[in-house]
């Protein structure tokens, strides 16, 4: 970390940073310039946080050189982590799907979508219990029936589950049932939920926030890993910008930026992201060409009757083509 | 609302369409062109969600002629809401200033504020008891203790308090305790959290999320109003943008274009949005000249010793000269 | 086109609409809601700008259903347009990759590169004699003698070339020396220059503003051909975001999408759209997974050395590896 | 400007840096800390490129502290910069309103509108002669023609004019009728054309970019400056957002960020940048709150019949009504 200080500072007025930050083990350099003096602190900084140099009257403001964050890190952690779930690996080298419906309906529906994605070779059943909605009118999904029809599908299918978690009151029941936890986009931030899901120490799906920056994300990764939790797999689920085309931007660069910067696996959501079913299977190749640990997919056998983002659902069919180019294009970029 | 249809729709495509919105009330209205055919519907839309629509096979995707809200929206409530809060009144002419420092500290510290600012014409306190942080290694407010604090505060100089909450586990203190309950940015999309406060009944203070649309706001808002609660005073913060000189992009057309569409009191928040303690004042008074209900400021007795966003809070005088060139802005304005 | 009506709007005031879209062809419908009275307009609305129908004091605002562009787009050209450029084909399954330096800097340095890439199986040498840079105080190209230097490259290797023009004075020039004409992001809505370019009749290289949507490329694509160019290649370079881990935020999804409104080719560029070279691999292979039909790639014998953007090009024997990938790749996809 | 060096940089690598930046003059300091270290250049580095020091293969990435424009910047001219231009003054205090018609359609119209505005108060008359139109079928202004009637309305009124310039071949009848150039955002990074309005030493209104940061609007403006034009007016005309209920977000907030960074005058647009008329008036008001040196605003008198942007256009006595509360605020915020 680099304090830039405010013109006209005296030595009166540094003494005290020095001290400060001696006192924590770190390392105190200094440069003037001509016009500017500034304060260089080496060590672990990871933990310090602007205010900690912000604090002090003559710093005009700071500069990172080293990332906030730790847990979540590359640099104290230099392979990729390999996560075993349920008896499926997600990870460095080791790739999983996770497929399903937007939202639960009925135990028809989802035990018949599980047992065709996993007969295409899925790894993880997903399905909305509780669903985010920006209207107050619109279905939010069968709630603690959903979570329970979930269950039904993974004892009959053997397929591990991962649903969101939307509120703190459900944290015992998702401790129980649930086999990853997903934290949705909008939630990414809600910090007291960030901490209380990594205090279960189960393995957790972490959704980037539509407008977060790929540090925030790590930052979050960080006080869900913070709580106690390892295994915390991140989630590229589309940003928001001027284009309309699409319902947000995927940034797939986020795959091999985010490997630079931490050990944890990486998947793609490329449904909510785009919005769009035909936009689907060209996403999810492009994912697995750029590096993707897996993907988030949603499938319905009945896209036009779906509950919930039918237009974004793809059928099993096409799912089950896609399955078999994923293992082709994985194999093209070994 | 207006769903375009698929080329090549067939009639019998179309009628359980017709059918289903006639069942709600709705009337239908078709358009044929030479290559897109659309049906319209007329009448109450307010309800309608974009799957009502998409559920149908041959529904290719639809526009909104009207809002999707109501109890928020204008249209249903043609004047200014104007509230009572604790003998404070805010909109519809009457302008409300929310003062106080970003975290509650110690009681000499929230007292001495709200002594200062209360002599200087505030409104309301504010005071942050939990805080938001994207750090698990920064200062997170004092907690209950900061609430107790505030209440203190309150005792002592009548001015009643505006806190954010973070977790539903403080509900019922929060609803003793405050005054106008505060949701944050990163809590804008919390939709239990918000159905949940919304329940209480009490004033809410709901700030726009940093990538939400005013739509979105509005949406958030009638999920508060859907739980019961009818004093909800909308607050423009910053939206996130490219632009790094300054933390967010204040957004102050957001005042006028969501005075037209919908009835609520809207404040502006000049600190978190510009995160610099000189762009306070400019930024306060733009707001006031475009016509806002009030604002929502961070002043802080002592920045440079502040424990958290000291550098965007503005000195008791500093804020004592502000409130007389507000009401001289105002005054003009009229 | 859609035009909402104002409230209010009396049956005199629908007359002249009615005439005025009559005499150009188009077909004239009616929705009366209880609140909202609409004018559809059937038919080719292709050249219709919003002025044509905001000109009416009684419409409020428009919605359009079919796109204002006409030559790019696919409703009118339904099958992917080839082109056969200097022997090279582009577009419909034909992939084609344009490498070389950032910018021309010496004889020694082109020709070297533009053999390099040629054995490695580039199908045009790419490289900058007139450069766009944000500080006047920068390295600006080698201009007139730049291009001179680019012609002696394709006479000893046989490449074709792509480079920028960036000032209608060279058009001339460009004509008799350039095989595909760059129109650089900050130019994309020059439009004079799109238009001047346009009217030479030779391939062009249209890239994407840095905050361009996708309707606005395709509407500068439309500019380019409405003076008699035929063969426009679409480029997307990154747009612009809140994050700041990349330069821009390369929008992968722009390829689908644009393959679906348009029939021209969509080629990416992954060295400007990332701004780091270890990104440009993986960012490319994603490109071809996602259907892509060529790309543009930075490649410099010697990056440390590059006269600007060094960064972000990678070297000779990485683009040799990234070619054999990008074979297996979309070999995998087909 | 910092230089971070990679992991395992040697000494020797480390020599020539020194060598080449002490050579230019500037002060070399290193921070040497467990995982990092860096180079601190002291001095003038206004005139540094990026490229200077990536030059080098063992800097990683550079940070820079001081900013990379010379003229333009406040640093080297504290005081601001206030210009007469044809009798008027602006900048400093001195506030000047420039109002016209989107684009001149016809002696009559412009005429009149000139004369209306100036019986108002207006300082310049603005008009398009050529326009930046997004679609090639719109109307695209009357070019040379409207030229001579903005030159036939200023000597009727005497008010000097503001119009666009899109294409190098009219700055010579640029030079000879024009008051101020405007540079419209599109172009503000058409390098090229930046450079040769520059040369010519006239007044310039610079707009700022759609998705341009306000360091990127300074280094156009040095542009500008660095051809020999000392006069450059800088505007703020809106960014692109998510945000879709306005056209683009106007950042007011650019208004104290620049007069922090620059000398120069800063204007706004709010016309161009809400997109509509009933915006205007309190967005000008919000201006003028915060300190803007004046305000470019679109007036017509038949709004609803102007062959382009009618929807943003107010009406002469809306501007009239404008002008007296704006002269009130500016007042009240003395």
């Amino acid at each position: 970390m680099i304090l830039i200080l405010k013109p006209g500072t005296e030595e009166s007025e540094i003494e005290p940073i020095r001290k400060a930050f001696e006192a924590r083990g770190l390392i105190i350099q200094e440069i003037k310039g001509e016009a500017t003096r500034m304060i260089g602190l080496a060590g672990d900084t990871s933990k310090l946080t602007e205010d900690d140099a912000m604090i002090f009257p003559c710093v005009d403001r700071i500069m990172r050189v080293s990332e906030p964050y730790k847990l979540a890190s590359r640099k104290f952690h230099p392979t990729d982590s390999v996560f075993e779930i349920a008896g499926r690996k997600i990870g460095g080298g080791e790739f999983a799907v996770i497929a399903g419906p937007c939202s639960v309906e009925s135990e028809e529906q989802v035990v018949s979508i599980a047992e065709l994605v996993k007969e295409s070779g899925a790894d993880f059943l997903r399905g909305g219990a509780f669903k985010p909605r920006t209207s107050p009118y619109a279905f939010k999904g069968l709630g603690l029936d959903g979570l329970e029809l979930l269950d039904l599908a993974r004892k009959k299918t053997g397929l591990p589950i991962v649903t969101e978690i939307m509120s703190p009151e459900y944290l015992d029941i998702f401790a129980e049932k649930v086999d990853i936890i997903q934290i949705g986009a909008r939630n990414m931030q809600n910090f007291t939920l960030l901490r209380q899901v990594g205090e279960l120490k189960k393995p957790v799906l972490l959704k980037r926030g539509m407008s977060s920056t790929i540090e925030e994300l790590l930052m979050s990764a960080e006080y869900v890993m913070s709580g106690g939790a390892t295994q915390v797999i991140l989630c590229e689920r589309g940003i928001r910008t001027f284009e309309t085309s699409t319902r947000n931007t995927l940034d797939l660069s986020a795959i091999p930026v985010l490997h630079t910067k931490s050990h944890l696996p990486v998947v793609i959501d490329p449904s909510h992201s785009t919005g769009y079913a035909h936009l689907v299977v060209p996403m999810s190749l492009a994912a697995a060409a750029c590096g993707a640990d897996g993907l988030e997919i949603e499938v319905h056998n009945n896209p036009e009757k779906a509950l919930c983002d039918g237009a974004q659902s793809i059928r099993p069919a096409v799912f089950d083509d896609l399955m078999k180019k994923l293992t082709k294009v994985r194999e093209a970029i070994k």
